[in-house]
Formats: structure tokens, C-alpha cells, sequence
């Protein structure tokens, strides 16, 4: 009997050491309503992970890649990351007195925020380069990891990390127990985000493709770091996200979701390529759970997107109609 | 019976599937002699992986990173990448009549190779730049596909994927079933080094760091395509491999292989980071098996590294007495 008991033993490990329980879940998209972009989502992976199927997609190149802001997490009424910046502009202006007479810094500490934006992307650009340096990339990860801990949105007034959508977190894990690997690229700043990207997506370091800032490799008291300049090295957006992602991973993805027309190029370069793509838009239609906004927007500005979305075939997501729950443990 | 036969094949098949045979092999480095690098390797690798010991290192941390030219492949007379963008430039010259009379196109041209390379880095740049550009990057990958398939090497007359380490491909392996993610962080193309690095070392295309030359996404012939320009983008070389490392991985490595000064800063950068380390420099010592070289060599050039090791506690591998073979199927 022992050994009966030895024996039941091993085949039960031998089920859960080798059976892929996630992968057999009855419904891997609980939050996402039936509809098209659900159904569209299980065909495709259905597809490219059946070995007798013609659109069989090697493990190694199941290449998925995501925006970052609007389509994984909230952008409005500003992006996470320029939230950051203006408290940073904050706590650096003792550093830097001149700031005080200096646009667009003079108006951001008079809290100003609309009036500082107002003065372009120059001025926008000025403020973040600015409130993302003049440290070593280990000490502005404590950084973003202490804000991220702490701040809340100004409207919602949840944490920025619970700000994140539900639905898409379900679509990142069901991607990966179907051995793709997910990647995000997004305009936002590369250490900003993957100061806090394993932790809240699932999505380590090595597969965070962004904005990269001027770093150098430098001695600071005693010690081997990279220190941050406030210039631009690689500014990741439109066109640039392609070859952002042709540096990063040198693969073709063969799905890619955005949201907003500075997604275009990365859907296009995804969706031209040969055999089974994916390219889907998160259409933020929802004003009461979220928010609705598109071709007049400017965060997360869609306008051309939403047209070459009918003539390349990209599935376009409603988010009020498709979504069952927007934030994880809300609805 | 039946029945029996049916158990002892569910345990043979949990052993199987839940056991990481590579990981007990009695020796994961046969080709490396009992020395002081072999167990300077096997140390490091017991240290990180036992969770009971105070270096141990999560699987998501375990980076290593490795040079390519004369660290993991021959790289005497010349660079093979240099080698393959000699004889584009024959192929090209069709295209480009003026290079007849253009230093160093002329020279090479006319087959004198010494003198197109002594005429400086510029040149070398020039030649390099002009040969690995003017089509897309996918069309670009089959031809060094076609290349690697081909060409052979002028003195020992193999094909260069052959003239890869048996000991260092067996390091790499004994690391990845470690849970180790292997980067190679090269001065060479990043996408000469795509084309086949998954086949001839076991590393897939997104865990190669390497030079980067300017690159547009474009329309050609009606396909979404990245063209390739004759402009450097990226030189992945001495302290620019640590920035490359950063943006890349956003990881500091906890491994480092190298065997020239263009790899100090790399090294430097590993080692000194908090907990457990290891720094490789594969020292050409066999003038028999291999090539023999160090201080006086214009190619892997290695003087202020051999100096640091000793400071830094870098080990010093001695290919003539620590390497059993040097290539695979050889001694």
C-alpha cells in the first residue's frame, strides 16, 4: 500500500510538473466581454501555437510587443511619468534657483502645469529631461519606485500601479503561458518604466523597450555607475519605435497593441509581415469608467490610426463595450 | 502487467520531463583541464544557484555577458566580419565604379588588404560601413547567412562557425541550465552577429548587444522594411559596451567574458557590483592549436587588462594549458 501511496504520488507530480495548468483554464480572458476582440485574440493564438496549423509560429518568434501609456495603464488627464516630473521639478528647484525666473520650470513651481505645457513640446521636453537626471540610473530606480509607492492620481486617487488595465494584464499572461515574449515599447522613459515593470506587469527589465536618455559610464564616490544627462540619446516613438525594436530584439513581432496614432508604425511594421499578425488598438470609449477621447485628444492622440485600422485590418478594442472591469479589483 | 508497464512509464516520463539532466552531468565543462578557471567557474555557479548561500542570486539576475571576437571565436588574422566585408566590397564594386580609384575600396580592390587596413580606423570604417549597408535588414541577414555558410577561414581553411570554443560553448550551456540569460555584447554588427548566433551558440537575436549602424523604417517595393545606411549609429566598444549593456539589459551582469582592452570597462562594470562576481579574460597563449598574442597585437588587443585582472581579481584563463580542445571535433 505504501508503495500504491509512492506510486500516486509521482504520477500526481509528474501532472503538475509537466501540464501547464494557466494554459487550460477555461476562459484565459475573464475581464474582456464576448466579442470580436476576444475572439479575435484565441483564434490568432490558437493559430500561431498549433503545430498543425499553417500559421505555426516558432516559440522564439512569438514576439509580442505593447505601448505602454493608454494601452496598458492610464494616460489622462497627463502621462504617469509627467506627473513624476512636475514633483521632481518640486523637489530639485532648491537645487537650482535660476529655475525660479526660467520658463517653463518658473511656471510648473507656481503650479501652473497647464500654462508650463502650453509652451510646447520643447518646454514639455525641458521639464522631463531635467526631472530624470543628474543621478546614477540605480538611485533614479529608488526614486520612481518611492513615487510609485506613494502618489496617487489626481482624479482617481488610486495608486498609479492600480491604474493599470485589468484586461490587458490577462492578455500579457495569456500570451506568455503561450510562450510569446512580451515586450513593451513606449515613449515613455526606459528606466521609468522598468523601475516597476516586473512587478506590476510581469515584464522584466531586458524586455522594456523606451525612450533612452544621454548615460554615461562614470566613478562616483569610489563606485562603477551610470550616471544620467538631461539629453536625448533615443526619443522612442513613431517611426523610432520600429527601430527600437529592431535593436532591442531584432524580430518582427507578430503582435503589437497601442492606442494611439504614435503606435502606427509599430502596428504596421507588425502587421506587414508574413503568416498570422495581430495588431489591435485600445479605443478608449468609456467616460465613466475611464475616459473617451480619440481624434481630438492630444495625450493619446487617435485620428489616422483609427482609419488605417479598417484598411490594414487592426482590431480596434471598445473599451466600454468590450471591457467587463477596467482596473484590477474594480469594474 | 499491463498496468505496471503503463506506471513505470508515467515515473520514467515525470523523471524525464521534471529532471534537468544537463544540470547533474558529472562534468558540465569536459573540455576545460582541472585548474584554477574551471573551478573558479563551478564555485561561482554553486554560489549563485544554492539559495541556502548568502550569494545566491534570483534567476531574473543571473546576466552574463560575453565578447564575441576572440572570446567565444577565433579572431586572427583579421576579424571574420572584416573578412566578410572585404569580399562585399569586390561583390558591391560592380555598383560603385568610383571606388577603382577611392582609397581604401582601391586597395582593397587591387588585394591589398594590409595596406587598405593601415591606412587607419577611419578607413577600416569606411570599408566596414560601405560593405554592411544599402539593403534591408532581413535581406542583409541572408547574406551573411549564405556567407557563414560558405566562406572558410584563409589559414585553417574551416568554416567560421566552426572556429567557435568548444570550452567557452560548453560554458555558455553549463550557465543557460543554470538559468543564466547569455548576452553577447560585441564591437562587431549586431545583425552580422543575428544572423546565426542562435544556430552556432544556442543565443537568440534578442540577447545580442552589439554595433549599430543607422537604420530607417521604410517602404520598399511595397513591403514595410528597415533599410540599413552606411552611418554609425552605435559603437559597441570599451565603455560604450557598459551603456549597451544598460540599455539593452537595464541589469547589472554578475558574469563577464572577455579577452581584450575593449572589454575592461565591461568587466570593471560586473565585477564591481555587490555580491558575487566572476571576470574572465581568455588569454590567447596557444601559438600552436590557436594564435598566441597579447600586448603587441593591433587585434584583441590586451595590455591594461592583464593588469587589471591581477588588481580587480579577474580570472585569467590560459588557453594552451586550461582548454582541451579549442574547437569542436578537434584538439
Amino acid at each position: 500500500m505504501q508503495k500504491n501511496k509512492y506510486i500516486r504520488a509521482v504520477i500526481w507530480l509528474s501532472l503538475v510538473f509537466t501540464f501547464n495548468w494557466s494554459a487550460v483554464a477555461k476562459d484565459p480572458l475573464p475581464s474582456w466581454n464576448d466579442g470580436v476582440s476576444k475572439q479575435t485574440i484565441i483564434n490568432f493564438v490558437e493559430r500561431v501555437t498549433d503545430p498543425e496549423n499553417p500559421d505555426f509560429v516558432a516559440k522564439g518568434d512569438r514576439i509580442a510587443t505593447f505601448d505602454n501609456d493608454g494601452t496598458l495603464w492610464a494616460e489622462q488627464p497627463l502621462y504617469a511619468q509627467l506627473m513624476f516630473a512636475i514633483e521632481r521639478i518640486h523637489v530639485l528647484a532648491e537645487k537650482y534657483p535660476e529655475w525660479k525666473t526660467k520658463q517653463p520650470f518658473s511656471l510648473i513651481l507656481k503650479g501652473d502645469i497647464k500654462g508650463a505645457l502650453s509652451a510646447g513640446d520643447d518646454a514639455v521636453m525641458d521639464i522631463v529631461m531635467a526631472a530624470n537626471a543628474g543621478m546614477t540610473n540605480e538611485q533614479y530606480t529608488e526614486i520612481v519606485k518611492e513615487w510609485m509607492g506613494r502618489a496617487t492620481h489626481p482624479v482617481s486617487k488610486k495608486k498609479f500601479s492600480e491604474m493599470i488595465y485589468q484586461p490587458m494584464l490577462e492578455l500579457i499572461n495569456y500570451l506568455k503561458v503561450n510562450d510569446f515574449k512580451n515586450y513593451i515599447v513606449s515613449g515613455g522613459g526606459i528606466e521609468f518604466i522598468r523601475a516597476w515593470s516586473d512587478l506590476v506587469y510581469g515584464i522584466p527589465a531586458e524586455q522594456i523597450v523606451g525612450t533612452i536618455m544621454v548615460t554615461k559610464y562614470e566613478e562616483v564616490d569610489g563606485k562603477r555607475v551610470i550616471v544620467r544627462y538631461p539629453e536625448m540619446s533615443f526619443y522612442n516613438n513613431k517611426h523610432n519605435k520600429v527601430i527600437g525594436i529592431s535593436n532591442h530584439i531584432g524580430k518582427r513581432p507578430i503582435a503589437a497593441f497601442g492606442n494611439s496614432d504614435g503606435d502606427i508604425q509599430m502596428l504596421q511594421y507588425t502587421t506587414s509581415g508574413q503568416g498570422a499578425r495581430l495588431g489591435m488598438i485600445i479605443h478608449h470609449t468609456d467616460e465613466k469608467r475611464e475616459w473617451a477621447y480619440d481624434r481630438k485628444s492630444k495625450i493619446g492622440h487617435l485620428s489616422k490610426g483609427l482609419d488605417m485600422a479598417k484598411e490594414l485590418g487592426w482590431t480596434v478594442v471598445d473599451m466600454k463595450n468590450e471591457w467587463k472591469s477596467i482596473y484590477p479589483n474594480s469594474n
